[in-house]
């Protein structure tokens, strides 16, 4: 079992490249017995961003707070607080923070993938 | 793909026997092409509560909005925006609002059981 408030769990920070302003938490993983699929959380600062990228996998998305903007292939869609998003395998996406406040994101992955 | 605001998803009422005051909704699910895992809400009323049960599946919980406490085999945790839970399969469990608002808790499961 485990729980944990994300504030301490430790962050990795990406922001070079192709990512901008993003912290990434593992909150549940392999590490705690969770063989099934992975949850991290991701906060993005205002005008922050995740790359935009495809890969094989899918993403579950949890909107936690702030306002933002998801990419899933050619299309930018807001979202708030309380919407969840299922972007397929091998779709491009990415998530812009386009509030004033930090943009928290529930993100999970199946397993097999990099969980951070 | 799917982007849903959980307000704008058919909800399903367990307010009898073992549940209180719990409204859930399949935000992410096989019906949406998700087959690793799917993602539930439960909006859960101040003084309601989840079944106290245990079964062969785990959950990952993210605590989205509100106060309460979840109980893992015999302990009872406060949780909080932004609290992660891990609970591991075949572990007793329960989640009550201890609060005056909703308790908002995502809730993922494993494919397999129902998923509402």
């Amino acid at each position: 079992m485990k729980i944990a408030h994300y504030k301490a769990v430790p962050a990795k920070r990406f922001d070079s490249g192709p990512a901008a302003g993003v912290e990434g938490r593992v909150m549940i993983g392999a590490a705690d017995g969770a063989k099934n699929f992975c949850m991290r959380l991701f906060l993005i600062e205002p005008n922050g961003h995740t790359p935009c990228h495809s890969h094989q996998w899918e993403h579950e998305l949890f909107i936690h707070e702030g306002a933002g903007e998801v990419l899933i292939s050619e299309t930018w869609s807001k979202v708030a607080p309380g919407t969840a998003v299922f972007v397929p395998g091998n779709t491009t996406h990415q998530i812009k923070n386009t509030g004033d406040k930090t943009l928290a994101v529930v993100c999970l992955i199946p397993p097999g993938p990099p969980e951070l």
